[in-house]
């Protein structure tokens, strides 16, 4: 591995996604992107007693599923890299335990996805592994009740509210043996906290903005690379909301980004015309895991996509803290994945 | 970075610990290891309007004086990882804004402490930073109030109940220079999860120890080396009740162990004759956090210490997932530092 400027690493072996999974629930499975989904739960139950089993069933099936297309005995695999949004992450536990591989447990909030990706990444490029699982998960159910109100209640909700995404995704990550049939990892920029005082828990998007243009602009900056390098920049979960502010911010410092190219899971996983109840639009560590390791790697592998940074972003805050009138410190990590293209 | 057996990681460059600080709270300063630290509240308070703000306040100390004993200019810090007990790791998150790096959250209970530090250590050993500040932090007020009962009320508890040790404690990581000045990571030994179907959450010293053993039994697989190589080997925080049963699993796995040689934390911390109401001992991420950074390092400096193995221990149950009838998923992370012997 080397050190790419400040913020930044590129993975020298170039670790492959051996396979993936992703697994949604009932409304992820009514949008655009549902073809490419693994599984998809026909209620968001999926046969549990509590919304809390019910995300880990989620995750245990994602994580078999992976293991099963990256065609991986489970006792070849030899280390777990996960996260999720329960306290103390509790849906990633169980999943391990399941697993019965070394674990470790990371938390980014929704940036978890590409914090697991980099890390396992890592790994394997350092020589610590063949094999490591990277995952994560979000239910909407166990999420909306945690961070805001159970839904049961049918609380209304703001214009700039996002709707958490009942999904997980599952990445195997492995050695690259050369032959060019998987994608690829090349670098990860890791963010810094990005905290502009704002507290509004109903208004992710907008705090989360400054923290995804921070870390794409060390990203340009610690790799020499300009956008129209890739031929897709998604963030995580922006959603409506925080798209645009991510937009006007980097190209207040310089750095414009094309429409067609900049995008982001939380627009792409439900269909915004129909499905109106997701207000602005997706979030939840699994809105840019499943819409990375279903949509967007079937795309690569296709060849319809060469280049690609995925930059999941997470807002750190607890219920308690916002309670205790703290800001949202926001944080933001990218992953940049190649397939089939010319290395650098 | 090299693997050895199935959870073990040799840090081939040996990154060193440049400087590290181990704050804690009033009672920990009553206990027999109070020199050792870098200072020490004189209220739980710490002049905090909350006790959550209180454990941001000392973390936020313990990265300081990390850096300052290490005589690191904030501004040349070029990672974070931390985490803590808090829903959302918060306290770990705050700090992070602070230091204004990029930051990986890391979530496993009271193992965070050798969790961060087998990550940071594999940060610099691969090449992906030169410096990289790993801790972790614990209130006994803030997490007995999140996992048990508020201290206000006042409640009993059984003999089986440990203390939150109030403290943190964090370690620059770096890369060493050769110059033989610093205490060094030689290895890394990463759980599973264990979890044998305890559920009572005042006790998980009990639940705990079979995570030890298992990571130990590993760690002496992977590595081939006998518990003689080491002068000391510590848990995190099975103290009085957990000890003895992680001793006894590993006796019957043919590891005996000596007494002299095999201790944990959480009996070190506190005068367990006089400090009465810590009951079985200490707990919490900082426990084994401000042991090993305050206590056990100096000892290394001093040369009292040669080879140390740190196991800390982690209990990963969420009050929900106890309330749903859940048993505790338990791990341990090895983390292997030498000074001033010859290396293997």
């Amino acid at each position: 591995m080397k050190q790419l400027g400040k913020q930044s690493w590129e993975f020298t072996t170039r670790p492959v996604i051996l396979g993936a999974s992703a697994v949604v629930g009932p409304e992820e499975g009514e949008g655009p992107l549902a073809s490419d989904f693994d599984f998809i739960y026909d209620s968001l139950e999926m046969g549990e007693k509590t919304w809390e089993k019910a995300e880990r069933a989620l995750f245990e099936k994602a994580s078999k599923l992976a293991l099963m297309n990256a065609d991986l005995e489970q006792d070849k695999l030899e280390f777990f890299v996960g996260g999720d949004l329960m306290n103390q992450i509790i849906s990633s536990s169980f999943a391990a335990r399941k697993l019965g591989v070394p674990y470790l447990g990371v938390f980014g909030a929704c940036s978890t996805s590409m914090e697991s990706l980099a890390i396992a990444s890592m790994i394997v490029d350092s020589g610590g592994s063949k094999y490591v699982l990277a995952g994560t998960s979000s239910h909407n159910c166990t999420v909306e009740k945690q961070f805001r109100y159970p839904t049961e209640y049918g609380s209304q909700k703001p214009p700039t509210a996002q709707y958490t995404v009942t999904g997980s995704g599952c990445a195997v990550v492995g050695v690259n043996d050369g032959s060019g049939k998987h994608p690829y990892m090349l670098t990860a920029t890791l963010g810094k906290i990005m905290d502009l005082g704002l507290t509004d828990p109903f208004n992710m998007g907008a705090a989360m903005a400054p923290a995804a243009a921070d870390t794409l602009t060390a990203h340009f900056r610690d790799t020499g690379l300009t956008p129209s390098h890739y031929d897709l920049i998604v963030t995580g979960d922006l959603a409506t909301v925080g798209l645009p502010i991510a937009q006007t911010l980097l190209a207040e410092g310089g750095i414009p980004m094309e429409e067609t190219v900049f995008k982001d899971c939380g627009n792409m996983i439900y269909n915004m015309d129909k499905q109106k109840y997701v207000i602005a639009g997706g979030s939840g560590c699994g809105c840019s895991a499943t819409v990375t390791y279903g949509h967007i790697l079937k795309r690569m592998r296709k060849g319809e996509l060469k280049r690609v940074l995925v930059v999941a972003t997470g807002a750190l805050l607890s219920p308690l803290s916002y309670q205790q009138g703290e800001s949202i410190p926001c944080v933001a990590h990218a992953v940049a994945l190649e397939f089939g293209g010319e290395t650098r």
